[in-house]
């Protein structure tokens, strides 16, 4: 089968939806439930529209776009990702499934193609912890991992609450109808960028992804006394920065002692208050980020962080909490649809290879309800979450291609 | 002479000032120009003019009220401190100079004194670097010590000039004409609570300050390559927060290994960019503030921060900046306004001793104008800069009675 990518009209779509932003380009910012978030919704319902998909928002704000099949009893194929963005943060994260889950469905359609099953396309709500510190918030709903009372109560640093951010945007009904019955969907397919380097080092261009890390997340605070920062001498002092700054380097030394490349810790968040110069910090927050393949393995090291975190304020002399903010299981893909992505890039000509995915997607979330894979695609220097985020047209052209001879082969 | 000190007419009035704050109490937040910082000012005027005192206020917003003296030609003694207060502070730094001050000279006009000299109580502008990063900026003007164009340029965390800033406030005119001509004060005498913990262990009731800290702040930046904390694997990272975690850590190690009490080291802020759990941080800024009563000491410890600082950038491979904000000399107290403290506390009978300020005060840049001594006062768990902050009455009343006596004193 011929396939006509139109991957121009897809480049446009990207850019004009970079365009809802909060910071300057080149750099995005588009937080859940913000106005910026809700203008960008309204521009992709219009498009999903213009392809002649029937959209339903659900109440968390999940946006599912469906392309009726020829028989539309079956359970439908499903496609799609996200398109909120971290602060300072590039276009292609999320939006290449999204936009790139459009023109698939649209090549297909310009192919005269009616495929048996529906195709569903999802643009799901907050895949990014941004706003409540917990990430994939449709997709934890949809497969019924968050439970709706644990979700309506999570808050933002406002101390708002989801359910009444979510309502206040337009998004009624209740949380409990999100959750999706068994067996609505035959599979699920994401095409997303690969947020690191090693397609790109490969020269490949595309990767089948065959499993998806585990993330977990970590909160932890230290609280002292605080003072005045030429009045109280050094011997007098317990700074909670001490233990704060020890732990920082503490996560990266235990990500690399794990004994596998896989293996991944971040500190993304250090808060200090009050944060003046001349004032000894008295409460330091840190919000930890550690991910792996194998679960058991990420659990050893975060077990290292815990009771590290606990010593360092212990040595110090200062009130320690340590909260789990997450911690989730790896998925695996399914064998059938990797093969079949495996097999569309043949036909159309494109190398690939296997790979993990180390970020966490909306397909870890999904593969408690269906059966579920992803389409990687090389992205520059492997950066992500930046600014300088890139994926080349060609790149993109590339997923869409394999992305849309996939969910032909899964629909028949 | 007798003197009765209306203490609790004082406490009234620093509860009062306390209410102007942008913070919920006991915690206290009046930042320069604000409109709270504006509305407390006002409450200042009317007390002062209520007192009979004569108001001008310069063109950074320094508030002299002045009592005239039987000889209105001979320079004038000066006393006073700073109201601004950092975020989530107390209410007694500063505060119990401006109004125990004015406590002072009522005590005087109430027990009958006409004094030879005029006395002008001050408010200093922004004695606290919260906004411009820059402390003392009223006394710093008064004294010549900062250009007023260096002054006019300094920038607040949105971007804002200074210039701009106090004009839109309401203080116009030129910045140059601040700076106060040769000879223009006999002296000036700081009341002020100690921020530290002697006094009270010692169970003294007053401080007679001998000499002052020279402070110095720098501020360290690290930028790395940022990017998604599952995507980039941690032989690919180069994280600012390492380096600038080492630094923290550093800080707190020099400043303890400078072989004397009197050295402080404090990180105060340490911010990350872009702030995200699933993001690798991209920029990491520390400001750093090291202070020593011998400025030469205090100096080797900050040359090796710096070159430690350069170092842990380097050894991580990520563009360093390390900038000066500041750097004080130290300042010695006139021996004769020693003299006049002592005597105070003996008519007083009150118990003292000699000390040294290690934070820093107004004082240090009106040493630069007139001869100066501090008057400290001990206050709870030596703690400032926070909501705890505390000076109890009895304390209060004696540090007005001894600055009263010493007024008198120098006035004759």
């Amino acid at each position: 089968m011929e396939l006509k990518v139109d991957v121009n009209r897809c480049s446009a779509e990207l850019d004009r939806l970079a365009q809802f932003s909060d910071v300057p380009a080149p750099a995005v910012q588009r937080v859940v439930f913000t106005p910026t978030d809700l203008a960008a919704r309204g521009y992709l319902i219009e498009l999903f529209e213009a392809a002649g998909l029937r959209v339903r928002v659900d109440p968390i704000g999940n946006i599912l776009a469906r392309w009726e099949g020829a028989d539309p009893s079956l359970p439908a194929l499903a496609t799609g990702s996200h398109t909120d963005a971290i602060p300072y943060s590039g276009k292609y994260d999320g939006t290449v499934g999204v936009l790139g889950g459009l023109e698939a469905i649209r090549t297909l359609q310009q192919a005269g193609v009616k495929p048996r099953r529906s195709i569903e396309l999802i643009m799901f709500t907050s895949e990014e912890p941004t706003r409540f510190a917990y990430g994939c918030l449709g997709s934890r709903l949809l497969s019924g991992q968050l439970a709706p009372d644990a979700a309506a109560t999570l808050t933002d640093a406002d101390g708002q609450r989801l359910d009444a951010v979510r309502q206040n945007a337009g998004f009624k009904g209740l949380l409990a109808d999100v959750k999706l019955q068994p067996g609505h969907y035959a599979a699920f397919v994401e095409l997303h960028i690969e947020q690191g380097p090693l397609l790109e080092r490969a020269g490949l261009a595309i990767g089948a992804v065959t499993a998806i890390a585990a993330p977990a997340a970590l909160r932890v605070r230290y609280t002292g006394p605080g003072g005045h920062a030429g009045g109280v001498m050094m011997a007098d002092r317990r700074d909670p920065l001490i233990a704060g700054s020890r732990l920082a380097l503490e996560v990266d030394a235990a990500a690399r002692d794990s004994g596998s490349p896989d293996t991944v810790g971040t500190v993304g968040v250090l808060d200090v208050h009050p944060r003046a110069v001349n004032s000894i910090p008295r409460d330091v927050q840190l919000e930890i980020d550690v991910r792996d393949i194998d679960g058991p393995r990420r659990d050893r090291v975060l077990e290292r962080i815990k009771r590290q975190a606990q010593t360092f304020g212990d040595e110090l002399g200062v009130p320690t909490t340590i909260e789990m903010i997450n911690a989730d299981p790896p998925a695996t893909s399914d064998p059938t649809i990797v093969a079949a992505i495996e097999k569309s890039c043949a036909d159309a000509k494109l190398t690939h290879q296997r790979m993990v995915s180390r970020a966490y997607h909306d397909s870890l979330f999904m593969s408690l309800v269906c059966p579920i894979a992803m389409i990687f695609i090389p992205c520059r220097d492997g950066m992500s979450h930046r600014p300088e985020e890139y994926s080349s047209p060609e790149a993109i052209r590339a997923g869409i291609e394999v992305l849309a001879r996939t969910l032909y082969q899964l629909a028949e």
